[in-house]
């Protein structure tokens, strides 16, 4: 057994039976392996930020790690956005990350670059295997470590994985994180005061179990629940209860949070401004002056801590649950707002919603909040190209389940190549390209930064903001990596392409042109 | 002046003049001021390896850098692989990666990432610019730094770019490199004893002046020179002394150096193999036992140091020169062979060949060797998605040469988005995509690296070598960012795709499919 077919024997016996993959020739042993170790689901992709993106989207609706192939320091290189995004996510992953022979390295050949420093900047845990006999206690190392919600890279030379000498590994899982007593007392005095109090939810209490605590609590206190504002993972619908997410903008996020005298973070970073801007209102600590932060629990045992806290400060207490109200389809031109309208009146059952939308798709999460309970993946680390790949790793880990991936249109081309995958694999995804022709959250920012507004600005400003001259034709660009693709620009028309690709299996997409 | 003002005045009025950019909220006043600096020329790239590509090619054909603006630390990451490229090429570049505001790092924000780790791997000079008064000496720095032939990253926080107080900074020209007297005596000794001597040129030696000092020192004493394997920028063609590459592949580069006994590195570096094989045969030093190596210059000042080292040696000596030699246009389906000759018939005077055509394009070399002469780009560090980005580049750097960009089908697919910007800027390309279906070079390295034939090796395997299922279709991909296209698969319609191209002015593309 050679150090390739120990690292993929220790990956399959330990749960980690998918890797999204993009191999260069440091890595053909660990391909060649793929024939010995056949129940390891190897899924390529064309571009390195797709399998990064993807391998996050499966943890996320897995609960488990994927392994991703990379290829030498570029290859980890143009992998380091989707990275970004999961570090930010807490989720677990195990990237493989293959590197010139040992004996190779003083030899600085061309593709030699600082591996090691590069996914220092993203991973928890970062080792490099140096023996064939290590290879499976190494990779079961790194899947230990990537449970606490961290990306753990394994560095591999080539010679390593070439030769022979290989063990497999076993990983010894991690201990739940306790609950922390103290906190629970600070947040339960907090929630019995007469202040204004907050919950704010992250982590992985956004799913049922936590928000039924946290409405729980709210129900009991007359505290708020709040949630942050790119939830990993948000079960969101009819019968789960329902939660507001914390506003993007400063200027907005800190009137959410104006007055509030206790703030509890179960599974929530303290929060703050994605930027920072010269307005004085738009603070970059959006904790109000004067306010308590009580911090609750990490990302990992939120929803424990919740539970424990609902139980001995709202016992008996129910959580209140939204019912199914959707909208009708509606009629005429799309915009934002009939947009929505008709992915809250055609969302399928249990349905996974990917969420790039970015400024077009503002108006879906208040449209959707009737719709049936469903689970909303968003841009945790705020680097676009997220959305397509994600897409691709969670239809792979829930293949009965309807993707549906709402994808702007300059975000979109950062991955674009996600298509061809989604292809392949014959994925059930649905993706609507909220087509807007521009960079049109700069436009906004242009003017929150404190320059003149954008339409008073010359040709030569605005053009960097706007994605026409040539418009993007993404039904073409579709169809070219094996997509079936609409372009609709009403609502109707939007609403029988949403019918016929939930109907159809394997991906579709559809352009939605939005008027301005 | 706010620091965006002062940096942009900087660029301009030291030769700075154009701007590869993808920005973000935290560039905004950056992209603000270029209404006020308006002789700079800012190009708007969907994607940041498409700007960091652009650079590099800009750099290669003018022969100065041009700026790059990133966003934050991700869009870094994004570019990372284009600028392993520029460094392994010692073109000049200089990077602006906008962050936050200063008082906004310490909140952590979801953006926040070590830019100053990831771009210490590429960059030959990092700075991180506080204050506004500082801006326009720091971009100063940087130009002058980026004249060493290095990536200099400058990090600009929001805040010192939206605030007042800047001041134009002032280039102070870095020195060219001294000739080394001992180096070239050495050389010389070398040179005029009766071993057999070859001299690898690389860096500024690719051009005229120093491909025609190493042919005359060839002619005088009987050395031979070599070019080394992927050059920065190689002129060649009828009228251009003439010089093999040294073999991508280990084994075979090891038996173009076999028996030599003196090595003279001009610009280029002691040649390594690209990977380690387990093959005994295949070194990572190709440098033969018992040769003596002896460096003459670095890249820059590399010509130099042959012209005097040729007045010395070859006093009086005329270069041979190729006569224009082409072959007649090919008939019947295409393959490697007639797509080499049909390129060769056609290309036309002082063309700028930018060359990612891998596998596929191999008999191109020897095929335009007497073509009229041209330049041509490579793919110098091994990152691929390189050549759209860098035609980009080159055609925004000389608008009165044609550029024909050969791209190989995978590599495509990783920065595909520049055909949009190659629309949008009007730019004078043809792009053939050279179509076979397959990630080939990685088909020849699982049987190098000594796993056995890919044929003899299951679907698993060599799906992941594999491009089909779907074929990617790259006249649809084109023809959605805006750039005219066609398919062939036979030599007459791709001299016919050829000339319709070389005609008319902008960019298209050939999507020439290839016979296995």
């Amino acid at each position: 057994m050679n150090g390739a077919q120990a690292l993929l024997t220790t990956f399959v016996d330990n749960g980690v039976d998918v890797c999204f993959a993009n191999p260069g020739t440091s890595e053909m042993h660990f391909v060649a392996a793929l024939d010995d170790v056949t129940s390891m689901r190897a899924v390529l992709a064309l571009f390195e930020g797709v399998a990064t993106g993807a391998a996050d989207g499966y943890a996320r609706m897995a609960g488990r790690p994927a392994a991703v192939l990379l290829h030498l320091g570029p290859g980890l290189g143009n992998g380091l956005a989707n990275l970004h995004n999961a570090r930010r996510a807490h989720v677990p992953m195990v990237t493989v990350v293959g590197d010139h022979a040992i004996h190779h390295k003083r030899f600085d050949a061309p593709l030699e670059s600082d591996i090691d420093a590069v996914a220092a900047t993203v991973s928890g845990w970062v080792h490099r295997c140096m023996r064939p006999g290590d290879v499976g206690a190494d990779a079961a190392a790194a899947i230990r470590a990537s449970g606490r919600g961290e990306i753990a890279t394994l560095i591999l030379p080539a010679d390593v994985s070439w030769s022979d000498g290989g063990v497999p590994g076993t990983v010894s899982p991690l201990p739940d994180p306790a609950v922390d007593a103290d906190a629970v007392r600070a947040a339960s005095a907090a929630l019995r005061s007469a202040d204004r109090t907050v919950i704010l939810v992250g982590g992985d209490a956004t799913r049922r179990a936590g928000l039924t605590a946290a409405a729980r609590l709210a129900e009991a206190t007359g505290a708020e629940v709040l949630c942050e504002t790119f939830p990993t993972r948000l079960e969101r619908g009819a019968g789960v209860p329902a939660v507001p997410r914390l506003i993007y903008f400063a200027k907005f996020a800190a009137q959410q949070l104006a007055g509030t005298t206790h703030l509890i973070l179960a599974g929530a970073r303290s929060p703050v401004s994605f930027f920072a801007y010269p307005d004085p209102e738009s603070p970059s600590d959006l904790v109000p002056a004067g306010c308590t932060v009580h911090p609750l629990a990490g990302p990992r045992g939120a929803a424990a801590a919740l539970q424990q806290l609902a139980d001995e400060v709202a016992p008996g207490i129910v959580a209140p649950l939204p019912d199914v109200a959707r909208p009708a389809v509606p009629t005429g031109a799309l915009d934002a707002a009939s947009l929505a309208a008709t992915v809250a009146a055609l969302l399928p059952e249990n349905a996974v919603i990917v969420d790039e939308s970015n400024t077009a798709g503002a108006a879906v999460p208040e449209a959707t909040a009737g719709a049936p309970a469903h689970d909303v993946l968003t841009l945790t680390g705020g680097a676009i190209g997220y959305g397509m790949p994600a897409a691709v790793g969670a239809a792979v880990a829930v293949p009965d389940r309807p993707v549906l991936s709402l994808q702007a249109d300059g975000s979109a081309m950062y991955t674009i190549s996600a298509l061809w995958t989604q292809a392949r694999e014959g994925l059930d995804i649905t993706t609507i390209v909220l087509n807007n022709g521009a960079y049109q959250i700069l436009r906004w920012e242009l003017a929150n930064v404190g320059v003149a507004e954008p339409h008073t600005r010359g040709r030569r400003v605005t053009d960097l903001l706007d994605l026409g001259n040539p418009d993007l034709d993404f039904v073409k660009i579709a169809e070219g990596m094996g997509v079936p693709a609409r372009r609709v620009s009403t609502a109707e028309d939007l609403a029988a392409a949403l019918r016929e690709a939930f109907t159809e299996p394997g991906p579709h997409l559809i352009e939605a042109i939005l008027r301005a």
